[in-house]
């Protein structure tokens, strides 16, 4: 059960960042969404990857991994649809 | 040092709500950002509360209660300045 909780947890958290990145894809327009909120979740996720790492744990490796790959898309996306 | 990295690690993907709120509280815009992913987000982290009560884990716990609330702040503000 536990198990099951856990999983759906990482699931859930690792693919929030998903539709964000849809529709910021669709619409070229991010005016609206906090750069520096991306910035720093994208620093945690590369250090909870860096942590998986370290404690040769391959869950938090996977999920974290896969969200830094997310988060720095949308750092792009909001950096190449920025108004000037 | 694995636990310099973890307690930094969850302070990041803690407070990186946190800019994001503060844009959208002195906005008062939230066009571009997506309601489903801060819904999503808070249902995984909401369950990453439940695992950590499950497994008595007080890190896991504090750190996720934190962003439950900071993700449901969020939304409760897309509710209110989401345009008719």
């Amino acid at each position: 059960m536990e198990e099951i909780i856990g999983i759906l947890a990482g699931v859930f958290t690792t693919v929030a960042a998903v539709p964000q990145i849809f529709r910021a894809w669709k619409t070229k327009k991010v005016d609206d969404v906090s750069p520096k909120m991306f910035l720093v979740l994208t620093i945690g996720v590369l250090l909870w990857t860096l942590y998986g790492i370290m404690k040769q744990d391959a869950p938090i490796i996977i999920t974290n991994g896969i969200s830094t790959l997310l988060n720095i898309t949308m750092l792009v996306l909001i950096l190449k649809f920025k108004k000037k």
